[in-house]
């Protein structure tokens, strides 16, 4: 059991970032068709919160536009941004060089917010040197001497389940400040390392849910 | 901008999926481990959400568990699997056979809890033919008859972003009711159809957050 405080710590983070994401996207097409307001319901309708939601999670990180009026999508936009951490560059390390890599390295969404992937990873012989794009796929023997010297943040792992928690580990070691992972395997980290988990099923699973 | 009932129920629907599909792998684990009573500060623990809301969220699908014993995993584990619709099977087509695709037919957990790709489609001459397994890569042609010959209910768009809104109305026309749309194009489909979108950037902007 965790003590209350940091319970309710982790509770408004994960939701509201997820929120503060889908305004994000809303407010990016508002800018591309150079709306000059957005309103709270706007903002309600597209991420599937109320009104009263929205503004309660923007009052959270300061005073965004005024009662009546909306919000300014162009100014709005850019302190999500900041808030979210995207006004600056992310050096990823991907490690497992399958089919999921091949289709993350292929996702330009990660590059348009500022999520570069600088390095990819593998065990495997028959992988290690090909060239995918730019990139080397380079032995796990170098994930380290790599993660310093192109000053590597976050790392990906899209390995299978087994070698997910030793991926973790040299992850760890390497100096990576926080991992996605998308092996379907629960993983241990220390304190100090942010983890985040990709469920693909857990997407279907909301459809089954509505479907059924 | 639409009705207040409805962005409720919306509202309610997402996010309360969410956290039972994060309870459901934490009952899961208790009962492999053979515990024999789970606590809602339990299932709080391991889902970010509060032991209040884990009872509120339990208590929306009837009456589970007993004040001060807690409940009964394997009992709360059919039950979820129930409210989820992962107690029957669910058969899905697949669009687009690129690597997300393949590594998404790899993806054990999605038939483990019953959700079947009964097809892979393209519109590529190179890959129409392919064996993948046991799915033979059909030509979007064949998408209709498939369809309705392999009783799909689901469909996932793994396509890139161009073809996606086309794929999403062959989808429909073929008698799909719900799409996952991996694709990072916001798509429109009837009000009888259930789409749920997969932004894989997402999931790094809640790192991004945190690592700030």
């Amino acid at each position: 059991m965790i003590p209350k405080r940091r319970e309710e710590e982790i509770r408004v983070s994960d939701s509201t970032v997820r929120r503060l994401s889908a305004y994000y996207r809303i407010l990016a097409e508002f800018v591309e068709r150079k709306e000059t307001t957005i309103s709270s319901y706007d903002l309600a309708e597209g991420s599937g919160a109320t009104p009263a939601r929205v503004r309660k999670d923007l009052s959270t990180f300061g005073q965004f536009g005024k009662r009546g009026t909306g919000y300014d999508p162009r100014q709005l936009l850019a302190e999500i941004r900041s808030i979210l951490g995207l006004d600056r560059k992310w050096r990823v390390g991907l490690v497992g060089a399958g089919n999921l890599a091949h289709a993350l390295v292929a996702y330009k969404e990660f590059e348009r917010e500022g999520f570069v992937i600088e390095a990819v990873f593998d065990n495997d012989p028959a992988k290690i040197g090909q060239l995918w794009g730019k990139l080397l796929v380079e032995p796990m023997e170098r994930l380290g001497s790599l993660s310093r010297e192109r000053k590597l943040t976050i790392g990906i792992i899209a390995t299978p389940a087994g070698a997910a928690q030793d991926v973790a580990e040299r992850l760890v070691g390497a100096g990576i400040q926080g991992i996605l992972n998308f092996a379907p395997r629960k993983l241990t980290v220390p304190d100090h390392v942010t983890l985040k988990n990709v469920n693909l099923a857990i997407e279907l699973e909301g459809l089954s849910f509505a479907l059924k």
